[in-house]
Order: C-alpha cells, then sequence, then structure tokens
C-alpha cells in the first residue's frame, strides 16, 4: 500500500534477517541468496496491523459476562474474576491474545494491565511486537508500590526480545487518578522521556463524576496538569466523549486517540467523534480493548466498524473511507505507539512486520478495489501469512511459535478455576 | 439451541432423507443404519443462517463503488454496471454470492432482482434454499411486462428444486410503485396467497419524497393501500426511518422487518429501531442486502452488529442480548420468508438446514457461554460444515457442489466486461 494508497503494486518483497531489504522486481543477484521462498500468489502483501489498545489477558474473561450494564460487568464479573488470576494465568491468556491477534494479522499491540512480566514473557516467547504498560490506579495509598512496578517494566523490559518490546508509563484514566499522583507521573514521563497510554472519557458516567469532583471535563482535567502541553506523547485510549473545545485542547499532544468501535458499542458507551479529529489533525489508530469487552480481537473488524459508525452517524457513506481506516490499523497505529520509524508501512529498511490476505475466496472477489476488500470484506481468517521482524510467526495459518493444543488445554482449566463462584 | 436458548445440549444428529430424525442420544439402531458420519467433536451444531434481504447478483459489483453518496453511488455507478449484465452474468453472480453464503454459514436467503430464472438455476445447482421476488418497478409503463415476469416467477418456481425454492411477489418499494399498480399487486397477493417483499424507509430521502408526494410517510402510504390490514404477509425489508406512529402501523402485518445493519450503516442511511420493534412484538430477522453495499454477505457480521448497534443507540449493552439476535438470524428469519414449518431450528421433523462452527480456534476461546461466542466472535469462516436439506453442501470448508475454480475464472472475466466504461 504505497504511496497515500494509490495502486497496489505486483512484486515480490526481500526480507534480510528483520528488515525489509528490497520490494517490487528484486534484483537476480540478491533473490538468489533467499534462504526460503513464500509464494504469495493470488495475495495481498501489507503492514502487519497494529492493535493500539489491549489488556490481553482478559481474553480468558471472553464471552463471560455479555449483555450486562457496565457497573454489574465491572463489579460483579471482571474484578472478582481477575483477583482470581494467578501470574501463570496472566501468562497464559496473554498467550491466547496474542494466538488470536497473530492469526487474525496484528503484528504489533498496546497492552494495559498488571503482572507486566508474564505479558512481556508471552511477547518473548511468541515473536509478536508490543508497548506495554502497568496500569496504574492511584485510588487507594499503596506507598508507591504500583509506580514502583510502572518504572521497573519500562528499566527491564525497553528494547528486550530483540527490540520487539517498548513501554509506556500508564496512569489508568482521570476517575482513577487524583492530581498529584498524575502529575508525579506525567513528569516521570517527561523525565525517562516514554509516553504515556490513558484512559480517556470512555463513558459519560466518567465525564459527570471528573465534572462533579473537579468542575471540568476529564480531558480539561489532563489539560491543566500539562499532559497535553506538546512536549509528552500521550495515548488517549477510547475519547469518546470530548466535547469541540476538548478536541482543541488535545491537538498539541505528539501521540493521539486509540479508537475502540467494538468496545465502545458491546458496552453502550457511544461513538467516539472520528471524523473530527481526522479533520483536525490529531492521530487516530484502531484498538479492540480486551477481550472481556470486545469478545473478539480481529482488527479487521474494527476497521470496518469504524468506516460504517462514521459513515452512519454523518449520514454520509464518503465520510471515512477505505484508505483512511486501513491507515489507521497501520502506519497511523505506529505513530501512536511511537514505532513508525520501524513499523506501520512496508517500506525498504524498516523491520519486517507484514501480512499476507489471501484474496482467493468467494467473499473477496471480484477485485474491482483491493483497498476496499480489505476494509469492508476481509476478516482475520484470511490471514494466511503473519511476519514480524522477519520472522515468520505463522504460515497457511498454522501458528509456528505457539503450540494451539497445549495453549488450549491451559486455556480451558485456567478459565474455568477462574470463573468459579464469580 | 434448543429451548429459548437455554444451555446447549451435548449429542448427535440423526439426519433421514431431507429431514432431522433424531436430537440427542441416538437409538443404538437408528445410528447403525447410517450411511454417512460427521465427526463434530470441538463443534456447535445450529440452524443455518437465514438472509432475509439480498439481491445476490450485484456480488459481480463487490467493492465496485465505496466511499461515495447515494445518489453518486446509484446513477453514475450501479446502474450504467447493471445495465451491462447478461442473463449469463446474472447466474454467474448469483453462483458467487450463494457460494460466500454457504461458505458463511447462510442456508437460505430471500431474493430480489431481475432475470429470475437464472438466480432460480443457481439455487437449484447449487444446493441451497431460497426465496425468490422479481423485483417491480413502475415508473414507466412497459405493458405488464414485469409484472407478468413476476407472476411468472411464482408459477414456474414455487416448490421447485425439491422445494427448496419457495417465491414471493415483490413491489420494489414506495417511491418506485405509484399507488395503482401497487394496488394491483396487493390484490394479486392476496388470490395468489403469496408473500410480499418490498423496500420500505431506507433512507431519509425516500420518506421526503413520499411526503411530498402523497403527504404521508412511507409506512402510511402503504398501510393505506391496504398492506398491513392483517391479511397478507409483508417483508419490509430496511425499515430504518419509521415514526412511533408508523410502527404501531406494522403490528397487524403477518411477515416483519428485514434488518440490514451493515448496509444501512456504508451506505449512511441510519440505524434502524430494532429495540422498539422487539418490545413491541414485531417479527425481525437479518439480511444482508447486496454486496454492492454491503460488500460482505456474512450474515454472523450482521448478527454482531444488530446487536451492537442497539446497545450504543440506547447506551445500555443489555438492549439486545445474543440470544436475540441468534434467534433473528435463524427461527425470525424462518418466520419472516414464511418457511418455519420447515426450518429456522433444529427439531425432530424439520428439514435438515444446518451448520457446523469449529469452535477450536484461539478466537472462540474459553467457552464460558455458546451463545456470546456465536454473536460476537465467530464469523462465518468458522463454519466447518454446511447442510441444507439434508444435502452436505460444504464439509471442511470445502465446497462440494460448486467448482471454485470456474467460479472465479467466471467471476473475473464477467466482472472486469460489466465495469468496463462505466
Amino acid at each position: 500500500m504505497a504511496e497515500q494508497m494509490g495502486s497496489p503494486i505486483a512484486g515480490d518483497i526481500f526480507i534480510e534477517g528483520q528488515n525489509i531489504r528490497a520490494i517490487g522486481e528484486i534484483p537476480e543477484e540478491i533473490a538468489a541468496s533467499a534462504s526460503e521462498v513464500i509464494d504469495a500468489s493470488g495475495m495481498v502483501a501489507m503492514p502487519g496491523l497494529i492493535n493500539t489498545h489491549n489488556h490481553s489477558p482478559m481474553s480468558l474473561l471472553r464471552a463471560f459476562s455479555d449483555d450486562l450494564r457496565l457497573m454489574e460487568w465491572l463489579e460483579q464479573k471482571m474484578l472478582p474474576a481477575e483477583a482470581n488470576m494467578s501470574e501463570e494465568d496472566i501468562y497464559w491468556g496473554s498467550l491466547l491474545a496474542i494466538a488470536e491477534m497473530i492469526k487474525s494479522g496484528t503484528t504489533c499491540f498496546a497492552d494495559m494491565y498488571i503482572h507486566m512480566d508474564q505479558i512481556a514473557r508471552a511477547v518473548k516467547d511468541s515473536g509478536i511486537r508490543a508497548s506495554l504498560t502497568r496500569g496504574l490506579i492511584f485510588l487507594e495509598d499503596d506507598g508507591g508500590k504500583r509506580l514502583k512496578e510502572g518504572v521497573q517494566l519500562i528499566e527491564k523490559w525497553t528494547g528486550a526480545a530483540e527490540g520487539r518490546i517498548t513501554t509506556m508509563i500508564g496512569p489508568h484514566a482521570p476517575y482513577t487518578c487524583p492530581p498529584r499522583p498524575l502529575k508525579q507521573v506525567i513528569e516521570l514521563a517527561r523525565d525517562m522521556n516514554v509516553p504515556i497510554h490513558i484512559h480517556l472519557a470512555e463513558t459519560e458516567e466518567e465525564v459527570d463524576k471528573i465534572r462533579q469532583k473537579y468542575r471540568q471535563t476529564p480531558t480539561e482535567y489532563l489539560y491543566k496538569l500539562g499532559m497535553f502541553d506538546g512536549s509528552l506523547h500521550v495515548l488517549l485510549a477510547h475519547a469518546v466523549h470530548l466535547s469541540e473545545k476538548d478536541i482543541s485542547l488535545i491537538k498539541l499532544n505528539k501521540g493521539g486517540v486509540a479508537h475502540n468501535p467494538t468496545s465502545n458499542l458491546k458496552l453502550g458507551c457511544g461513538i467516539a467523534p472520528v471524523k473530527s479529529y481526522v479533520e483536525q489533525g490529531i492521530l487516530v489508530g484502531l484498538g479492540t480493548d480486551g477481550a472481556g469487552s470486545a469478545t473478539s480481537l480481529d482488527l479487521f473488524k474494527e476497521i470496518n466498524a469504524a468506516a460504517g459508525l462514521q459513515k452512519v452517524i454523518h449520514k454520509d457513506p464518503a465520510a471515512l473511507d477505505a484508505g483512511t481506516v486501513l491507515r489507521m490499523a497501520t502506519v497511523n497505529g505506529a505513530k501512536l505507539l511511537n514505532i513508525h520509524e520501524i513499523a506501520g508501512s512496508l517500506e525498504i529498511g524498516k523491520k519486517a512486520d507484514l501480512i499476507l490476505v489471501n484474496m482467493n475466496r468467494p467473499h473477496l472477489m471480484p477485485l474491482h478495489n483491493i483497498f476496499s476488500l480489505l476494509a469492508y470484506a476481509v476478516t482475520g481468517a484470511d490471514v494466511d501469512t503473519t511476519i514480524v521482524n522477519g520472522r515468520v510467526l505463522m504460515k497457511n495459518r498454522k501458528l509456528l511459535t505457539i503450540d494451539e493444543d497445549l495453549l488450549f488445554k491451559e486455556v480451558l482449566t485456567r478459565a474455568r478455576r477462574i470463573v468459579r463462584g464469580v
């Protein structure tokens, strides 16, 4: 998908080590040196998808508590079940999510959770790329324990796993982070030069809560603490309920918005003003949120949903086009995770993070417009091959770094134990 | 999915000829007589999905004109391309749609188009079940040609293809059918005792147009012509823009609404008031509309979209639950097509129209709630086996009645020719 989503080009891709060395017509002397050749005829090669907001271990709670009101979902189901999760559960839950992501064409994800060493281990073992964040909730004094874990994650894992792991600092949300600790985190982010990953204005309840407490919107609350002064890179997850004034306040932010349409629908939260973000030059990437809410981690579904929702709320089929949503899921995602110099597009010198999509299917015929098909008809199940950092993680839909049988056995046993009595 | 979506049951299904003969524990003397045994371990057997609104040959125009405003889409792209379609094109376009539907778990579809003999032939050849309608537009006098074709379809094809084909009469929409011919069609439907398939209030433009012309809503227009007096079975496609009063007018209708959420989103039409329909006891089935607008004919996507959209517009995750949307796509669809005595649920004595969904996938693990997984995480690609009228049409994802290679060759050549110069 070169050049502003121009015409797709026919040709080959040569990968050397972790990187893309040539695209298009490969000089014979280079081609002859290949140790492995993948036949991609009838397939589209495109940048791997980048999931900019996830809580990967929650895959253990997929389909555990659907069709419930938010507080019931959270307090009676999610929190008690999460309290039953061991560190080893976190590893297997994260690995389950990673298996699903690799199989649906995602090559990198941003995660916010606890016991991050376990998630880092799953990333290391599986070969996927990730931006990891320890979620920080400051509702009770823990003597600085959580913040210390957040810093340890950054110090221990940044650049680990052949450079596949990057990190952020993660104050959870305005309503779980009072001004004092939040200010401390902001200073830390500046000092350590790491991006911030935070939830913002996911629900109307949050907006009401912050307004009652601070007489401002959640966005104003973060703005006044200095988060959007242009010196920081902030990944804002959800950003569903922002006023026009709020939107103007996040314009200087070097990061942008992680849009999670399916989760926002399923929890009844609302539809983010994505068209306004795009028009005002605010960076938008796509995410799934955890499988506990979204059920599925297939980012192709989010691509389709993101476009459809803006079209319908603006009563305009041209409101958000195929190229724009595909960019959100690839190059924008890379910018949002601050890894655009190495990932997000198929370019010589970048890391080889790419997928092959098999178009030889009834639901993808005929081939009038490849970008339309990728945005509106492809699902994760059409991905044949997934490559990250030059390594083939899935080929012909078979995972090469994860033992699926062992994974399913572990997951079924652990999931049953976790929800017992909840 | 027995008993109001209670717990799924473990067991076997015995098919004899076209029908389901036993479910659950199969007596040994019956089981011993089986000529073929399908191992469905790790799979869920459920009723085949019923697509209640399609224009199957438009699959040839999939992804041909996306991201365009409605009139541009219709007048500059769809109509000129459709004008280039031969009868043989219609056959192959319909067969392409049928291949996609069988592969994504749809066992029956309602179609409205032209050259219906070709579509009936594709239904006959492929083994799928269908309810066919000749679309009737009465904007210019054709000496009764179209209506005659509509009647011929009914006389020639009702009950054909081992009983897999049923028919309806199809006045296209209020804005394309003036009162006189519409009244004639209504009388015909009563005389011949056939259901009616009609588009209703898909866009706000239609509502404005009818209001200007007749000083009433499209629904009132049909009501006053006698369409909803309770004597007729009417399939109302879309029904996006109905007022509370309009909704009360369609309550007596023996049919109901075909809800097409993806198409409605993609064309920016709006979100149908499905929760109100359900609360007021109006029958709702799901459809995809043609692939020219929806791009995909995967009804599992519509199940997910239907639930998500009602949840978000009502700000309530409980607004439409998994069981309700799964019923829409199965038993309600059968009622809407007036075939519920033979299809729509897994019951002894009914036709064996069923699918096997392979749950042995990372994105469908763990198994906390089968209905949630089916509604929110399964896609058509998870369907392993599709059976219609007791005949296996797909097994292990291989189509058994359609030659995919030949189909793709025909489709690619024909599609290229159809859009040349458009």
